[in-house]
């Protein structure tokens, strides 16, 4: 699995902490002595996968470089409800100035690897490879699709540019699957890839002629795909094939028999059911300065 | 109900857009011509709530002033499944660019209402006001808050910023609930309210003692709930009361009857189910300039 | 009271020495040796109340986090003419770099609070809160609402977005005090307060019978205020009664005599008298390194 | 007199707008119609010079470029208390939103130019120019000298970074006034000036044998002044001279006949007396879309 | 050829104002009317192929959008020396504050297609691909990468996100050519390409077995790049083969004649030779408003 | 020489990391273990004079404070082929993420080192200073004027706002040299130079009457900058003459001969010829934490 880009996060977490705190948090700053320190410890309440243990760790260094953050769990570990999962220590303030705002990172990004983590299990004996979408929520795709990877999922392309994916607006825009292929082709770097979304036959024979680096079929019967995949094989064994369109728990298996390389489900990110984790303050002692 | 403030999104749209573009769309700029026109609807794929069309307007907007985007539905409706929301006319390339942050956007925001909405209903005929909680989406606070509202529900407070919320970790640190609310009152300023959460009677006679501005019952049976609120009103008929904890559509009736003013639902903006929404591209034609 | 939030004004900081330093402060990098130490003395040129010790800290720490600032007297605390006020060694450049600002700051700051400790003093003996207002400087006003709390008052709302304040120009907007407090209170969040300002005894009237949470009486003679004080204890012992407009501290003890809880006084922070500092270079060492 | 460059404020005014906004004018939003027309006027409520009319309107253009702001006065006329400055119309939200910041900075800088005024009369009939110093609010320098110039002033340098000012701490870290003077020659580029700090004649002396362009007299008496210009014009004509330290509207007469070119006084900028100005809506219209 | 994202240029248009107007144009503030307009041409010392008046028309409309500029050739012509580029008119200060920036943009990128020109030419009659490389002028890669496609060249990646290049460097961290290559493959999106470059047979039998999308050679002799290309497209066609390394003018045919698809120069952004072009007032005329 | 204000280049380090790494260094993220620690070092491929050491120094420790720089030669040094000029140890992955952005910068900073020094040694033994001009690379121009002093060379004005300068286009805007030279002396501060080109005797004469500091002789033949040169001196033995115009290293001896004090040269900075830099990872070690 490739890591989180953990710099990439930081002005991310500055921006979402000052959503939070604005001129401070009027409470810790009149209710709390400035230099009290605690112990917190982080737990959850319900079993799951857990991600976003460095998120967590940033949000708190981001705040306060000399609070200490011990995770008591490995990234991407399966626990149980009731289950520790880090201890915070250091100004007490400062824990709780970063509490809302870890919890609710940790708490999407557990969900979306718990919810990944179903679906591959779906997939287990099979080598079909489990991908993400765009579908993730605005200036949060790279920590869920991180979360997509802790689930032992995979990514799918990260924005508009890095990959081309000609879909159904783009070949009606374009005025055919075969022109827009070529064009894209003679302009794009050598280094990128060219993938194509097909609905029927007819497209994706046009497809095939052109040559792409991957087909998509778009919400295909799995019968339809296995012949698809017949079809591309034979022609050309290295395209790769996507299936994608209401991807459930309950079709992806059929899906995956149909022979497709990959299987992308817009719900890995969408739609997510949090996990439920919390941080309580256990001792304090007045400070050292 | 408050309209949203629409300045304050943009330069989150901005950062937003920027995540999803990177460099440029390089699938539009390969395959579509640079001055090609187009007419786009949105439509919903099932029913529910319509929130953010004044934000998917301004994500259109943002990427280019030229681009015309008219609401076929009002904000805050319900609407059939198959309902077009809305129109955007103008470059192809553009409407492109903002397709999936408008959706994304939307489909969040819609859900949101959705869900508040149904909340709203079941307090019907109660003078209960249905609040939201800071557990949202981090960077999003102001928007989902809006759909909250837009669903028919009323906002807590902003942030940590804008009221004192004395919650068991503060009770802690601070060394106890009047000490809490003695602390704040003395430094905030007199135009501030303190809410402070009890969680049993020993705590709740200490808070009224203090004389804080909101009393929050945390995690209490009904039963219980109802006995607090005559404590309360009882003493100080101005001090607002606010139950809290695990409220689900089951269980909201039985809290809204025991008195409170005021039922706060974390899962009003946590764990979204979104709300199903498409563009497609209808018409296009070569353009002038 | 409640302490300085230093993190929310390090990226001013930033800004300002900016505006200051440019490319580069031209005249050190030419002049002094780049490794050359020293030691640098903050002393005061006039007695009063000294503010911003910590905010004089935070310029040398954003500047050098090598820098070392020793504060020799303690925030708010009065003194005489040629006290010295800290001592900062170090880099000389750096030092130097740093010197405008933090006097500057200081400065400004420090009259802050010697104002309005001049006020506090007025108000000895009555249990009259002093506040100050939102006529600060541009970009200043966490700053100068610090300083007012140094010197022993209290802050009135921080901006726009804390508490609702329904001025002469909204209640022509709005058409009607009852009106405009019914349309706020219905939608505002619970955790915050409405604040109305009244100019005579029929504003008043209409404005109790709405119930806010704050009176203001604009303007009024001390014998109208002690009046309005006794209706509105009267009605609602738990609104709070403001007076404004043009105190000065000939005027403050007439005012607070007539029973008011809180008075604002716009020249807290208005056409300030800056407390003259400042920055001798004492001893240099040519360096290690 | 060179104008103000407004681009580079518009910065700063967004960020002095979001200072009072934050999530928006709470009190605005929820009691004034979102579509209401408003006309404002602004007048000043004591005599003085006006200055920072352009600022004022181009607050109002960030806020809502379709304000109208139309000034009744010219930017640097005399005015009496009373009178109209400028009329704003638009939408009466958006008039509110920037009322205090527009008035935050026209106070102010009318004040600044007020000031400067007087000192400029003092010197009517001689050569002398007044210039201010790097003693401005910070954030506010180019608004402030801006103002100086509204006022009949004359600017000294903008920063650390456009001209070489060797003062009493430059000349302690370097070692001596010739010292300082040849290694800042030898490295800064041929297109800037150095000026120079002394406080006696053996520094004066030091000082005109290594050539600078500009010799500050610094706290010199009169009479001293007169005897340091006598030398310096002997000796190299082309050498500005300037006086400083603590001139005030009484010694101002008798520094400058003393023959120096230039005097600056850093309370042109510090410890500013502001102009009250007010704004005030005259009516309104149900308006329009 | 796909087109600049102009968008995403004006933010370092922005910075690049910045840099040398800081303050404000000193000059053309005080020595040139307020209000005057003039005409203005840019015309071309010499002769070679334009890139650049798009970006020299942002830089224009971000200055001030009112400003009229009029392209008189097209983007990518060769002309002669002497030829008039563009038109620019409206506020004289306004075009004076662009000149310098607009013309070291438009300069540079001439500089960069006309030397893209060459190679390609040198290409004529071959199917081969010319591309760039990432040594470009640090915050200028967009431009510089348009520019190469200006001059009809192609783009290698844009950055170290959107493909992965296992370089020498890579190759002895990972521990060899197929560790690296596996890696990747397991890690990264399906929608990726992987890149390696190879020295030797040895290295490129070893990349071969584990089925990278490019193989690049490196520093190779056209005959020994001609056997590397034969034993790669008998393995698997769809490999494209890239040569890179101190291609120049004289060298490249011979190594296109060796088969491979893509040659990579670097030079092509380095070391760039500024096409010498200027700009001229033509007419002034006092103004409007 | 002045020295490189390292802090005012980090600004730049970041913007132009992101936009060589985006979302993250895909390579190194799949190839390279996250924990291996390497010693990378830095050396030329051709002969010159070395500029950028403490710009490099800067890339690596904005990257990772932990990485530690070691600069094998003195900056501005003459080094032949071959030489190590620095050492860098750390994290494998961070020093990989700032090779290419140190290699591009010390590459072109070098370059102009280079160059500046081959006109610098074509001046040995005259008294006149080479400077550089505003044609520097947007975004770059503090650092390729720092280059140009480690070439021993000097600057010019940094940007529009700390000289005066007044050229051709300024001298037809405002109507006449002496126009324009007075309209400046009268508006800006004492401590700023006023510079004037002139192309012919007339306007010499013209601005001669109206006293600038500078004048620079544009493209004249050097017997009438030597006319020019005695014209001026002999008027004003204080104003300091620039030549300018197309000057190379076979014409430079002649222009200096002139008499005059400065030759600005834009090539300095202009059509850099970078030299040839890498990096090569030495020793791998797997790591500790």
């Amino acid at each position: 699995m490739f890591e989180l880009n953990r710099t990439a996060i930081q002005q991310s977490i500055r921006l979402w902490l000052e959503e939070d705190i604005g001129n401070g948090d009027i409470t810790s700053l009149t209710t709390i002595p400035s230099e009290q320190h605690s112990k917190a410890i982080i737990h959850v309440k319900e079993a799951g996968i857990i991600a976003g243990l460095p998120v967590a760790e940033t949000v708190f260094a981001v705040i306060d470089p000399s609070l200490r953050f011990t995770a008591k769990v490995t990234e991407g570990s399966f626990v149980e409800k009731g289950t520790i999962l880090a201890e915070v220590t250091g100004n007490t303030r400062n824990i709780l100035l970063g509490e809302r705002l870890a919890l609710n990172l940790m708490q999407r990004l557990s969900g979306i690897a718990t919810r990944t983590h179903q679906y591959v299990e779906a997939l287990q004996g099979t080598k079909v490879r489990l991908v993400d979408t765009r579908k993730t929520t605005p200036g949060h795709r790279l920590l869920e699709k991180y979360a997509v990877r802790v689930g032992g999922g995979h990514n799918h392309r990260f924005g508009l540019y890095d990959a081309v994916m000609i879909k159904d607006n783009h070949i009606k825009a374009a005025g055919g699957v075969a022109i827009a292929i070529d064009a894209a082709r003679k302009s794009i770097p050598h280094t990128m890839k060219i993938e194509v979304e097909v609905e029927n036959f007819l497209q994706l024979q046009e497809a095939l002629n052109s040559g792409p680096d991957i087909i998509m079929l778009d919400n295909m019967l799995p019968v339809d795909m296995r012949k698809a995949v017949d079809i591309i094989k034979n022609k050309s064994p290295h395209i790769l094939v996507e299936a994608s369109g209401t991807v459930t728990l309950e079709t992806i298996q059929g899906i995956a028999a149909s022979g497709v390389d990959v299987i992308s489900v817009g719900r890995l990110t969408y739609s997510v059911q949090a996990l439920d984790i919390s941080l309580d303050l256990n001792e304090q002692k007045e400070t050292q300065r």
